[in-house]
């Protein structure tokens, strides 16, 4: 089997680990998480590297370098999904790392070690904030986290327990910046841009920081039918407001802008006849520039602030999720760049990502490095994510070449600090 | 105990007994339910009443009258709630009838059998479909209703089972119009126009039928950060500004038109960095009159088609429920109005109701009319729900010499049938 039939084999493998029977679920610290890590354990096994499960859940697997402790080259992607996924956005980035590693079984030794990570969390579906896993390696952990709740009243605290996991070892899973050389990820676009510009694969520029929000929106519950308008604060209607404004703020920045997305809204009591008297509703805003995407926040909060007066509503507003923009490294930029060149592509477009990675919060422990993939149509974050089997070819290996780049880079540095 | 202190006592008591802890909450064919059922079949025996829990989950109990097996004059009210109910829409027409039976206890044979129902579902926050009990009870069913779904997925069919209920022996709860002399029915208006007139009671006119639809907005769940404007079906946007339409058309009619209303909305996928990519929500609407209702839902109808249209979404509708307006016979109008008169309010208010009850159902196969009691600032269907003990006294009262009115009609058109 070549090795990008074994990856789409390996993605169909890991999108039957669901929690449920009719679509792909896969979210943190759940048994299906734990049958993904055991089952990418294996696969890492099999490839040569050592495997273990972190402190934060984590799947990661080494091999050693040219001599044995040596820092090193992080390859990977998530192992987690939304609700009712696609099968390629994190474990395609996966099961390509583990693809590179194994051709490059026979090569000289490398000087540095190779790692693959399949982080556990990056999406943030079940507990709200994103990228726990790759934070935590990253030694970014904030212990305010332990007392999220998933929809169920279940603290992260808990579910670390109930995953086997020992909160107060958190902080083994933590690298420091001397361990690593870099970290590169492949991963699927998820966006529209590669395959508009007929390209199999682009290298990432920046990764646009998202900031999120938790918005309560308090009315009065009421009976459907007794009260009249005069009398109503319906939390559900001006909650609608929110969103449409939320919409047009955004949407007047262009397609290049910001991108402001309502993901999540729950209604309370949520009966057919009551006049709902709380809205929960999530707010995920993006954009290429922090200052951008902050001064519309600032635009937003203010029109729902005034949306909400003016029907006698409170809003209440928690940010759960910021992330600053976080720029991939020059060297390797170039180094990807390199990769995807020698796979016939002359000038591979140069993205920036909308999207976030675990690439975002590795920035804060070492360099990072992105590859992309075209995806079909742009979808993500659904069933009809869908990606070509040539594409993951090429992008196996440019990821490859990228990698002996970098090698090349670390030997020339070695060489010139000796001089 | 006075019977109106021992009357807002057992409110407290049937409070209890909810599926939370922290809310009132107490849905059809729940074990809530069942603790109910037994608790006011207690108080039935207490009050001479034989109780029977009927083939749809009703809890009935019968005094026979000047001799047994005459028809029945109907006394009741529903024991089931909304989610985060008040203590008193439902059960307080229920305690009060069993006050007028214990009060009637030493009076002269009445010419009618003396029965109290307490019904299992008028809500319809289970199953989507309200009145089930009272329907049954009329002789209304409709076998469609096996197959509703509560969000567990749980069918009626199977709920009637783990109740302990045949669905082959609902018929079984079914009366014929010759068993029955009339329904009345005690209740908090729901509304503020009994307070604003300064008046603890008031009669029913008519009772306005509910329509209930289940709105579905299709687009596509797309990643939240890739996905520029361009490319989004957002089924929540889309939802949001069909919610503001439909309050701004219905509010137009102004707050003796139409009253809609909005009370369940999901979203699907439901993650914070997804695009929805499916809403399902609820609307019920109610008018005065059939006519000015029906064709609300076709300008509503229209503006939500044209919305989803402009986005690329996709609209499916289904109505859920539908109920003609309700008359009052105005024998019972007369009698519930000379009742009032006797607690010392010379000219009792006239209503028509906005909202649905059990009345609506029995109109099927029998007279019925309702007596409305004060409550606080109109609030129904939420915890601050609240009535004054002095109106409860006064509406025992009124009950009372109510069914004594409608004794001396019934003897009278005996005499002059035997004239």
């Amino acid at each position: 089997m070549s090795a990008e039939a074994r990856a789409l084999a390996r993605c169909a493998e890991l999108a039957t680990l669901s929690s449920r029977p009719d679509a792909l679920e896969r979210v943190h610290l759940t048994p299906e998480h734990a049958r993904a890590n055991a089952l990418v354990a294996d696969w890492m096994q099999e490839a040569g590297l050592r495997p273990w499960q972190d402190g934060a859940g984590n799947q990661c697997g080494r091999r050693e370098g040219r001599t044995p402790g040596l820092p090193a080259l992080l390859l990977g992607s998530h192992l987690d999904t939304v609700p009712d996924a696609g099968r390629y956005d994190g474990p395609l980035g996966v099961v390509m790392a583990l693809a590179v590693v194994e051709r490059l079984r026979d090569t000289a030794g490398l000087p540095f070690a190779l790692e693959v990570v399949g982080f556990g969390d990056e999406e943030g579906a079940r507990f709200g904030t994103a990228l726990l896993g790759s934070r935590a390696l990253a030694g970014t952990w904030d212990d305010a986290w332990w007392a999220l709740r998933d929809r169920d009243g279940t603290t992260l605290a808990q579910a670390f327990r109930d995953f086997g996991l020992d909160p107060d070892r958190v902080g083994g899973a933590a690298r420091r910046p001397e361990e690593l050389v870099g970290y590169l990820e492949a991963h699927i676009e998820q966006g529209p841009h590669l395959e508009a510009a007929d390209a199999s694969l682009g290298y990432v520029t920046t990764i646009a920081g998202a900031r999120r929000f938790h918005l309560t929106v308090l009315g009065e519950a009421r009976h459907a039918g007794g009260t009249p308008y005069s009398r109503r604060r319906d939390a559900l209607v001006g909650a609608s407001e929110v969103v449409t404004a939320i919409e047009r703020l955004a949407r007047a920045t262009g397609d290049h802008g910001c991108i402001a997305t309502v993901g999540r809204l729950e209604v309370s009591p949520g009966a057919v006849n009551v006049v709902p008297g709380r809205v929960d509703l999530t707010l995920d805003l993006r954009a290429a520039n922090d200052a951008v995407r902050d001064a519309m926040w600032e635009r937003m909060q203010a029109a729902a602030v005034g949306l909400c007066t003016d029907r006698g509503l409170r809003l209440e507003v928690v940010e759960t999720h910021s992330a600053p923009a976080a720029p991939c490294a020059p060297w390797l930029q170039r180094a990807v760049v390199d990769g995807i060149r020698s796979t016939g592509q002359p000038s591979p477009p140069g993205l920036w990502s909308r999207a976030g990675h675990d690439a975002m919060a590795l920035a804060a422990v070492t360099d990072v490095g992105m590859l992309f993939l075209r995806c079909h149509d742009g979808i993500s974050h659904h069933p009809a994510e869908d990606v070509r089997e040539i594409d993951v070819a090429r992008g196996i290996a440019a990821l490859e070449q990228a990698v002996l780049a970098v090698a090349r880079d670390v030997d020339a540095r070695a060489a010139g600090g000796a001089a």
